[in-house]
């Protein structure tokens, strides 16, 4: 028999299969929803449904939206610049440092090795999109994959004749050099930037 | 204007409040369940709601429990042997080392800092439970207000001639000595084993 009462052990179970949430961790989450009060919970518990209700995806940008995209629909971003991201998380980090142009969301990178090809990503919408578009940041990370979409992506870009760039690669503010890669250091002495 | 939709938001702050959730994990929890089933996330809410709903505290012991505490109303358990703890957390810890007697869940510790007296805690229903019991073990965490109920409980425990003990305190399984404060080094000395 379980030390663990059933409805206990079930929100145990929920809890740890979010991401970075071991056993112990989810048990001791679950065991704080149950010290909490019941409108807390009930509060928890409408937020997740409400979430997968409310939540769909821009059809333009393919990132998350409530009724209509408060990004792609804002006259006062810059309608010309667009930044091709991977994911929807990557918008809400890239909005963070205060980026005004548009977005693109493919929803992964090319991998060869997983057997995503170009043709699974949201590649078409993108070429329709990029007509009215003066230049693109490629913000994707640096990795295999990531390297194999930025050269695939900026191949279809210079081909429409407009400004492509990617996101500098180097030294993270606040990080000492001591603790940096040499593959890091390496691409932030060709990236610098004349002062 | 926010850069995430308002049900995300709001289920960001449900996250957030979880105790060792900073903004950042609940920002990718959040996220983690925007990319997730529906079924999933339903089910995940009904598990909250439901936990809430079905666990009560057992009028005995004073621990969670569903209908009737299956450890108070286990036939297989040593009806004589108690083990006080402060929460019902620590009973289930407890169990995990295989414990088979009675617990007991105080449901805090005495503080006088804090204005925590002994009326309370769970105290009252301790004292008539002990007419049936044999040997007492103190369960509680050494600290300055587990030691301080821990010594109040043990006079209450003695006066009705039962034999009563704390948990050993010493060096953890599987940890190196020279980790170990001397504080509890000193511990582990005085609670020496023959062997």
């Amino acid at each position: 028999m379980s030390i663990y009462p059933n409805t206990l052990k079930e929100l145990i179970l929920r809890f740890s299969k979010l991401p970075g949430i071991g056993k112990k961790t989810a048990e001791r989450l679950s065991i704080y929803i149950l010290n909490s009060s019941n409108e807390e919970t009930v509060e928890f518990s409408n937020a997740l449904v409400n979430l997968k209700d409310s939540i769909s995806t821009c059809k333009i940008c393919n990132c998350f939206t409530e009724d209509e995209c408060h990004i792609c629909n804002n006259e006062n971003r810059v309608k010309d610049l667009l930044c091709i991201v991977k994911d929807p998380t990557d918008v809400f980090l890239i909005e963070k440092s205060g980026f005004k142009g548009l977005y693109h969301v493919l929803g992964g990178l090319i991998s060869p090795f997983d057997g995503i090809t170009p043709e699974k990503l949201n590649i078409d919408m993108l070429s329709m999109r990029l007509k009215s578009i003066r230049e693109v940041i490629i913000g994707i990370e640096p990795s295999h994959d990531g390297d194999i979409t930025t050269i695939y992506l900026s191949d279809i870009i210079k081909k429409e004749d407009i400004k492509v760039s990617r996101l500098a690669r180097g030294v993270p503010v606040g990080t000492s050099l001591e603790f940096i890669d040499e593959v890091t250091l390496s691409h932030s002495i060709n990236d610098r930037v004349e002062i």
